[in-house]
């Protein structure tokens, strides 16, 4: 399997060794064989080579089985103009390789759910998947442009009947494959793009009918994550919602270092990465949580490659660590012992073997 | 003064009663004189005219002093077609009498803390304005319709510079009369609404020296909501954006039945609302929490009026009464009494008088 990385910006570097380290040792206990192949993205991409998304990178992201990203941006690329910034790396490889569908899962670990800034009994046994469309809506439709002598403006959302039926068909199989309730998302009050959607989810149902559906507005849907984070299953909006929605929920288990997640087409190929971001202010400092990106690794095997046992393994892994006490200065275990990040890896790693 | 009331429907008509007798009381004991006209908006308005929004209710709108308004919609008018829902009534008033500023109050009451689903912690000492544009955006935008023979969809999001300008002197503004921080919330990461938003933001600084500025994109606000909330003074921001925060803020305090909110425009004419919905299910039962309601009553005076004594008083009182342990059914106080809606109000009007 080849596979692409795409360390970025900040800690990205340091994590990206973490899940390099994790999968080498997979593959050799269960005698895979993994071919990695290292390209820039965003900010460092910038400095390299002027660009946040080289083509080389492109190329060789087209040519992958499968692509790691550590983190993009940090602040030394936040003056320069949209079309050069590090974000932009981002966006033009999910659009570049067709990744429309990103799932989020959030769930919390129990040794370090005291950490959350939620009451423990509104938290706990929470386990979701948030499954964003991301390559449509708001983020790319034209016109996106000043008006008017520049005195207006005006952002486009566009989705074609498409774009919604093939999010909504893997929200429907997520869901089979978890507790069969799926969560809508819209505001369908209001945008006649939000009336479509939830149209096409209805339509879809028929083909799903082991599947109980609900349609949440989307401010409702804010509130209901936050009181009843537990009620929810697997929820699926477009792309801006999405965006907000499972950044809210990220903070919710109090371990958003902890949380991988995946962009994926229909034929496998993906791209993962933690949620977390750059963390400028602490990269380099060998401190960084390898968690998050171990875990996207995982989410890897399992999407990409179908090896379920292996991602099993490495999320087993991951939380017999935590159990064991060990965490990064992000996180805190009562009793527990910090370490830094090679420390962190390697006790994976020796969890694994 | 002349204020338009408009109960709407579920339980709108029963706290609209508690919003007029807290009127009355404080008009007799300031010498003031309220005029009350009561008109049909939403569900009620369907029921009665078929339209959501009635001419005369317009007209009796542009002419009033200030609105009052109760909650709109149920699921008995959700399957009419989007042109006749109740919501429509909603857009429609604010659209129709300019209402650009919506303010969201959120502070939380000490006897009411420990219903927070965040911890106490977290939650307390915040005190958050939320300034959210209300007639521009994706909201009101055109186009807005199906295209490709059905198969796709388009809305728009369209802002003229002047739009920006007074909502964010607003907030500027409010910001002064409160601690100085104001946070403008946009995604300037990814759409041109954001950078424009931006720029005018920067530039409205400029005569705002004594106000403090920062910029945070959506999906870190609605993550900083819940992990910081009390390191926020005023939010500023667009439509939708404030729909998703300020109803995700909302639910921060545990008591989302005691929030008013008000919806502006610069001459001083404003509608008031309670926050939290029609609630259906308990209307005519006689034990809805007016106290949003009667909070917004003293938004009205205080902002449409300039009654800031008044208002405050107004505000003492529903303290005063909650300190006191009465509370309706929606809430909890430990040690309190459980009362219904004409008992919690009377209870109020006593501490006026
Ligand atoms: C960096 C930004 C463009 C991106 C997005 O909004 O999609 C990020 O917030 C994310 O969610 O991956
Ligand atoms: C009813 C709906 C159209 C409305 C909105 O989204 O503006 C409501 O959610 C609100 O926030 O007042």
């Amino acid at each position: 399997k080849q596979i692409i990385l795409l360390p970025g910006d900040g800690v990205g570097k340091e994590i990206m060794e973490s899940a390099k380290l994790v999968l080498n040792t997979v593959a050799s206990e269960f005698g895979h064989s993994f071919t990695f192949h290292q390209h820039a993205i965003g900010g460092d991409a910038i400095d390299q080579s002027g660009t946040p998304l080289p083509e080389d990178t492109i190329k060789a992201c087209k040519h992958g089985d499968a692509i790691l990203l550590g983190a993009v941006g940090g602040e030394k690329w936040d003056s320069l103009p949209g079309h050069m910034r590090p974000e932009k790396g981002l966006l033009g490889i999910r659009k570049e390789l067709g990744l429309f569908a990103n799932l989020r899962p959030v769930k919390g670990f129990t040794p370090l759910l005291h950490a959350s800034p939620l009451k423990e009994d509104v938290i706990k046994d929470s386990d979701i998947l948030i499954i964003r469309e991301l390559t449509g809506g708001l983020y790319f439709g034209k016109p996106s442009e000043r008006r008017e002598n520049g005195n207006a403006v005006v952002d486009t959302l566009y989705y074609h009947r498409s774009e919604m039926e093939r999010i909504i068909d893997k929200a429907f199989q997520s869901a089979r494959l978890r507790n069969k309730q799926l969560t809508s998302v819209d505001k369908a009050n209001v945008l006649e793009s939000s009336r479509m959607w939830r149209e096409v989810v209805n339509e879809k149902s028929k083909d799903y009918p082991d599947v109980t559906v609900e349609h949440l507005l989307v401010d409702a849907a804010a509130m209901k994550l936050i009181t009843q984070p537990n009620r929810f299953d697997v929820i699926v909006t477009e792309n801006l919602f999405g965006d907000i929605l499972s950044d809210e929920a990220s903070v919710l288990t109090g371990s958003l270092g902890m949380l991988p997640s995946a962009s994926v087409r229909s034929d496998g190929v993906g791209l993962y990465e933690p949620v977390h971001g750059s963390a400028p202010d602490i990269a380099g400092k060998g401190i960084a949580n390898p968690l998050g990106m171990i875990l996207s690794a995982a989410l890897m095997l399992r999407h990409s490659f179908g090896l379920e046992e292996e991602a099993s393994e490495i999320e087993e892994a991951v939380y017999n660590s935590l159990e064991q006490g060990y965490h990064t200065p992000d996180l805190h275990i009562k009793g527990g012992k910090q370490v830094g990040t090679k420390e962190m890896t390697k006790i994976v790693v020796e969890s694994l073997t």
